[in-house]
């Protein structure tokens, strides 16, 4: 039995997503508590729509993971449908992390590999001594004053199907060809401003390069031929700002319809198996 | 010469607004950095317009200081104009803390007695296991769904000029009297609830208490008469909750124009000599 499971954290006190020994990771604490809540005698295994680094945030992860069938209490199998396991579990999770919703789906689900596309929001305030400290947590102090519509033309400048070689961190053996759908940024009150950024697929360090760029290009350090110039290059540029992590939250994942999950799953895994599938 | 400082503060990690020997509060850590960055022999005083209690947050909080005549170093005198204050001051300052604005005023300013009214804002949801984890700090979960339009009601009949004893931790020789300008609820997405709440000035727990006794009707565990007996009764209700305080914030303070300040307070000062002024 196959379950999704949508959710959101506060990354700031997680070592971001993937499990790691010894560290407080949003996957760690997730698989302890679903193991936990299900009475299980090994610890479950779940994949994730985006891997986050350290410090990123999300309002819209989605996981699934595959209940065993040899569960033994049968209570705990019943436990494994919907708003009970989603009590259950937000009972036994910190107050960092929150379950929207737990849904039991086919095993043409793939929390991954099914995804059609990803949406993170970058925030940042352009006046740094005017951060609204009850959103600081979330939000980047930016110490110069941006230019929206040259970073809206930035933006534009990079949408498509292209190699984002130059905005991400080199992982052997995978690709960093991508289709960037939208990369938008928006000027709210009291100088805050919100980059949009949607794709396929990210690669790793790729969403925090492109607001690094577009941030470089706002303040008037870069021009847009610079931009296009990596745009065109095959390999990791080392003049693009990797943004800090805590500006950053993956908002949401988007998947097709019930009919059409096996068959984006096996598209997306023939073009990127060796790949991170991450989006940070 | 006198000046005012417009703040923010994330009260999570604050006692309250006050002072208190060996605990940290915001007065005191503002007082602290004032004097610091005006290299003032003694510590500085201000007067607040609400003094928040522990926990309650500000975004549009405001004070006021008198820089002592005496201030023997010349560059500090001018640095206590305005903008060079305030980036001092918010490289003074902790993370949860900022300061908006530091304007030199006339000494008829009075950050307490010439504020015509305050605004709070009180923020919860009704779909407790659905918080989103990065508003978690300032939005209560409340564990029953509300009815809006009963809350609505129950503001309505709460406006105007009334004794609020019944929604009021009692001061010795403090007046309960107050009028009530706006108590209105209104649901934001995701079971977000925002209760907006103006009042010349408040009393002690009022606010809280007056979120409370929406809630006991919205939940439809009081109803519109228990409500109209405590604002007939002059003391203290001891079926009213007091909401926890980090649902609370205090989002703005208005004065009236220069040539009213003085007039102002006089009129704030012989109706509440003996008061606290405060709104939390």
């Amino acid at each position: 039995m196959r379950v999704r499971i949508d959710l959101a954290y506060d990354g700031s006190e997680f070592s971001g997503w993937a499990r790691q020994p010894g560290l407080r990771t949003v996957q760690g604490v997730v698989e302890s508590a679903i193991t936990q809540v299900l009475r299980l005698p090994d610890t479950i295994q779940t994949v994730c729509a985006g891997r986050t680094d350290a410090g990123v945030h999300a309002r819209g992860q989605v996981i699934h993971a595959d209940l065993p069938d040899t569960t033994a209490d049968r209570q705990s199998l019943e436990a494994a449908t919907d708003d009970i396991l989603r009590h259950r579990l937000a009972r036994a999770l910190p107050e960092d992390i929150t379950v929207w919703d737990v849904q039991a789906v086919s095993a043409d689900f793939d929390a991954r590999f099914s995804a059609l596309r990803r949406r993170y929001v970058y925030r940042l305030w352009d006046e740094p001594c005017k951060v609204d400290p009850l959103l600081r947590r979330f939000v980047v102090a930016y110490p110069h004053r941006l230019d929206l519509t040259v970073m809206a033309q930035a933006g534009s400048l990079l949408l498509g199907l292209h190699d984002f070689a130059a905005f991400c961190r080199p992982r052997p053996g995978s690709t960093t060809i991508r289709t960037l759908l939208e990369l938008m940024p928006v000027r709210l009150p009291d100088s805050m401003i919100e980059i949009s950024v949607v794709a396929d697929a990210f690669c790793h360090s790729m969403v925090r390069s492109l607001a690094g760029a577009l941030v470089a290009c706002g303040r008037g350090a870069r021009d847009l031929e610079w931009l296009a110039a990596h745009l065109a290059a095959s390999q990791r540029a080392h003049d693009v700002t990797v943004m800090p992590a805590h500006g950053l939250t993956l908002e949401e994942v988007t998947y097709p319809e019930a009919g059409q999950l096996a068959a984006r799953a096996d598209q997306a895994r023939s073009r990127r198996d060796l790949d991170c599938g991450c989006g940070s």
